[in-house]
């Protein structure tokens, strides 16, 4: 029976690789599609950057349809080892492919800078290298855009179906129905995904709309409303959103739909079905909105004891603490010209982040609420001695499985940091740059502190090397870090 | 038999408080006796500040007659809550009556200066408000070596005795025969302690020879054997060690002392009693050493590739990176002048600590060592799904008790440095200065970084406040924050 192991052994390495490059070739046809809309307005405009999206379009594509031909017959059944390779390796050849256009068009980027765009952007971190935004081609500022918005409904996806299947960072809390892969994929995540879709656009459209009553130009509109509700933060201006800072009436609306992508998209679905009360008695929306309002709050009376106005010190202190916190990372103002107190808060807050199910980053607010529950026990525990507790959060309760998971993303996140700023200092970042640098990179969030990488700074000035070392912590970031770790361990490999 | 219930509460409750105070009285006549030692230095050499330390013995001697014939009837029998409240009780009573001397007597500091400068001493922090350490009288300067070297010894008894037995921190761990506190306190403790105490002595002894013999006046090399050994940090020169920056013999054996007094004191009486390999199969010793290795190869790599003298490059790293590791806070030189990388890394290195049951400070290796247990069985769990896993330590299994403990401890640490950070940024430290200040004040380290608080800086001109929220940060440190944390909940006073 077993007269050829080896060769059994070989095409079962063949069918699980193959299983995994089809669902990419997937991904690529997507991205392919994607990269036609920029494409269009270049050929429409006739703008001499259109070649340049025609040939990675191409690239793409081709790559795509070669690898789905290669794979089509390939049935469908992932082991959670695929799932691990799948997610990470779909998420390094997207920004791969996506930045085609930056190294072969206009801007004519390096690799490493047009690398470093690219993850910025579909990762949603939206730190940028490119300076004199402004006169970018339409085709590219969209591309930006769109990198960014598709990165962030991925990461809802990721985050609703993929995550929590792989028990990963405590995501099983949110484990439902539809992260149930084990058995029949597609049909019951269809729904929700559907579901989840529809939500996204029509939000990006009511955000475009908003943006473009408030007096921005189409493109303008289109793109930061993209952006907002990605929690990208990617802006048309080299100056971000302080191109709007005497437009209080699109601050807010940018806060608000900031705001929106940072909320779980579930929970919009259950809205919608009629279950009103979703979004207002969900522990992780009540826990994003205290943070925000205490940090609101401090910053804007910080600002009030200073002797700035209320009024537009309250909008800009929203503006920028919603855009951190949310890890979107549009800046309307040097926030860190507001003092010493300012500083330290917003690198904080760059740790913070979303709700899990939403396009943002971060530690993000459940693992928080969960650590301050086990941290409530452990002192009932010093003064009780014995006794159970046992902590709920949202109704459910909180498994040690779930708890030894939080904290084990915890430890993970932060270690990712700090090796990380570890190796900028040795490339010569100063403290602040390097740990805020790494803090940034790894939250998904955009903006630094310090002068080169501040919030009216730019990344282009810093190494190579450190750029690339920013896009491993955006990417393991946005990864949920376990999920990449997992990978650079030998267990797994021999699993 | 229940006629007068209250009057029944509050005799308990006198006798609970009163049995509290017994053993305070004995730890101030402890002090009182060690004032007796400047006393009569200064009164040998016909100082001026001889009343004001004989003025300070008076009261602290009062103080301490006075509470023990008043407390004398109460029979001891502490429940865990009397503890805690003893626990944190004395470390502040003392802290307060050592500060007498640099009140009344010749620096003649604000209450706000003397208490800084004696809880950095009793909690062997080593910070100073101090300049002009050189000409301070004799008196004094023995006064500031005494006090460390009295915390010294009294973080050691409270690493073996007390919070084991309080299960702080996972320090449960170390629990052994001697932490058991519960029925009779006393004989089986007083065998250890009496070691422990002898080898402290001793060890102390040795230091202060070596120390004469490599030079150093008699006074220099008495004061900084006691704070070598207590890895306290203060030294009798504003330049700390750099005043024997060209002398690598005292340098060479500070590393060896302070190094000494970083490792756990069961394992020297373990040694003594026969077990020679005690110290080398330690596995939180192993790991301390191994940190240190790693430390110093880097950043002595790091120097020799900027074309600095391998030899002299090793000495200074050796003894500044042994300083911050095990929290003495000496310093031989401005190590924040060897580059980004230098400054990074001795921003870890102030967080990392000596072993537990050891006169240092930190987060300490063993909790460093129980949470990469922890991630590595929650990687094998991503990849294995189901399966036990017991990870041991010492050879003793790590009970998920301990490793909820040791994770508890490692957020409230790091909470704790957050919020003093915040407080600083509101009194208008800068990022560098506020983070390093509260991680060095929590650590029990002594220096910083940024050109206040640094290796070549100073603490005088901080702002009173910060003072204060800084000697908040060390007394917590010392008492493993949690034991402090308890009191501060109404839950504990409810019990």
């Amino acid at each position: 029976m077993t007269i050829f192991p080896g060769a059994l052994y070989y095409r079962d390495a063949y069918r699980n690789w193959a299983q995994i490059f089809k669902i990419m070739s997937v991904l690529w046809l997507v991205l392919a599609m994607f990269m036609a809309l920029p494409l269009v307005v270049l050929l429409v405009e006739k703008d001499p950057d259109a070649p340049a999206f025609g040939v990675s379009l191409f690239i793409v594509l081709g790559a795509a349809l070669t690898t789905w031909l290669l794979t089509r017959r390939v049935s469908l059944q992932l082991k959670p080892w695929q799932m691990f390779v799948l997610t990470s390796a779909s998420w390094a050849s997207i920004t791969g492919f996506a930045s085609l256009p930056l190294i072969l068009g206009a801007p004519q980027l390096s690799i490493t800078n047009a690398v470093f765009e690219s993850v910025s952007a579909i990762t949603t971190t939206g730190s940028t290298i490119l300076v004199g935004i402004e006169d970018l081609s339409d085709g590219l500022k969209l591309w930006r855009g769109i990198m960014q918005w598709m990165g962030g409904i991925g990461i809802i996806v990721m985050g609703i179906a993929i995550l929590p299947f792989l028990k990963v960072g405590g995501m099983r809390l949110f484990h439902t129905e539809s992260s149930d892969w084990s058995d029949k994929v597609m049909p019951r995540t269809g729904g929700i995904a559907k579901a989840t879709l529809s939500i996204y656009v029509t939000m990006t459209l009511m955000a475009m709309l908003s943006y473009w009553l408030g007096g921005m130009d189409l493109l303008d509109a289109v793109v930061h409303g993209m952006t907002s509700l990605a929690t990208g933060g990617f802006a048309n201006s080299d100056a971000s959103f302080g191109a709007y800072d005497d437009q209080p009436w699109i601050l807010w609306m940018a806060s608000l739909f900031m705001l929106s992508g940072a909320l779980p998209f579930v929970l919009y679905i259950r809205f919608l079905r009629g279950y009103r009360s979703a979004l207002w008695k969900d522990q992780q929306v009540r826990g994003l909105l205290g943070v925000l309002a205490i940090a609101i709050a401090l910053l804007t009376f910080w600002r009030v004891m200073k002797g700035d106005s209320g009024l537009e010190s309250l909008t800009h202190v929203t503006f920028n603490v919603i855009s951190v916190v949310t890890t979107t990372g549009y800046a309307s103002d040097d926030y860190t010209q507001w003092g010493a107190l300012a500083i330290v808060a917003f690198f904080y807050l760059t740790f913070v982040g979303g709700c899990s199910g939403s396009t943002s980053g971060g530690m993000k607010i459940f693992r928080f609420q969960i650590a301050m529950l086990m941290l409530r026990d452990q002192l009932r525990y010093l003064i009780h001695a014995n006794g159970v507790f046992s902590a709920r959060y949202n109704q459910q309760p909180v498994t040690s499985d779930i708890s030894r998971s939080v904290v084990a993303f915890s430890f993970f996140f932060f270690i990712t940091i700090a090796v990380l700023a570890l190796g900028l200092s040795v490339l010569g970042l100063d403290i602040v740059t390097a740990l805020s640098g790494a803090a940034t990179a790894v939250a998904n969030v955009g903006p630094g502190l310090g002068d080169t990488i501040g919030p009216s700074g730019n990344f282009a000035t810093l190494p190579d090397a450190a750029k690339w070392l920013l896009c491993i912590g955006m990417l393991m970031g946005r990864l949920e870090i376990l999920t990449v770790v997992v990978l650079l361990t030998p267990m797994f490999w021999r699993r």
